[in-house]
């Protein structure tokens, strides 16, 4: 994708801090991290989001980002490791290339998680029903 | 682990709603959803973090995930998708079986992603140093 800002990155066409590469994905600190050491890995082909990846993209993705988050708690950088993927605009995905974010945590960082709500009764199963027949 | 709650809920030794089962992994609605239609995906085997769990197991977790994903977006259960795994008590992880959430983002829900930050002159340079020496 020409326009693409991690195909460049990929391409060499623009500069980055690359922790890993292989033939299926790279590395690279994200340039405006949450916290110090905080990493993105990305699939070389082009998609658009990790829910459209093939398998293997995907296993290999996961499989660099346990392997940097366990780098990330063996040089005591982090304490704990959040792993999370944007899937589209509503999500908060600003580049539209596949990434996953390595992103390291630390006793008080004081980020939050988001608030936890719940279902009225029936509702849930309601829910369940129609994603079940969404996935068969 | 007899006294771990999702190896409970395997077990069939408490309730849930379940979404999704094979041999390595089950889907459940989160019963405190960040919005309706939250899943959880969990291996079977336990293990306290993703970190620590093996390729294929992780590889199968990250797969059913992105399938129920795909399935909210289709069923307008969701406009986008957070896909987020936590390892360890300072990353927010509260249940120490390894899950994978699956969030339904709406068009204006208003979660708030974590604030980035900046790095100083030399800063990324000096981390990825100490990550890339970790992962050889």
């Amino acid at each position: 994708m020409n326009d693409c800002l991690f195909c460049k990155i990929i391409a060499g066409e623009l500069p980055t801090t690359k922790l890993y590469e292989d033939d299926q994905v790279i590395a690279i600190l994200d340039i405006m991290p949450v916290n110090p050491g905080h990493a993105l890995v990305i699939p070389k082909t082009h998609s658009e989001r990790m829910l459209e990846t093939s398998e293997e993209e995907g296993a290999q993705v996961l499989s660099v980002a346990k392997r940097i988050g366990k780098a990330l708690l063996e040089t005591n950088l982090a304490d704990g490791v959040t792993l999370s993927v944007n899937n589209g605009e509503a999500s908060g995905q600003t580049v539209f290339h596949t990434h996953m974010h390595v992103i390291p945590r630390l006793n008080g960082d004081g980020l939050v998680s988001w608030k936890h709500g719940e279902y009225e009764d029936g509702e849930a199963d309601k829910i369940a029903t129609i994603v079940k027949n969404q996935l068969t």
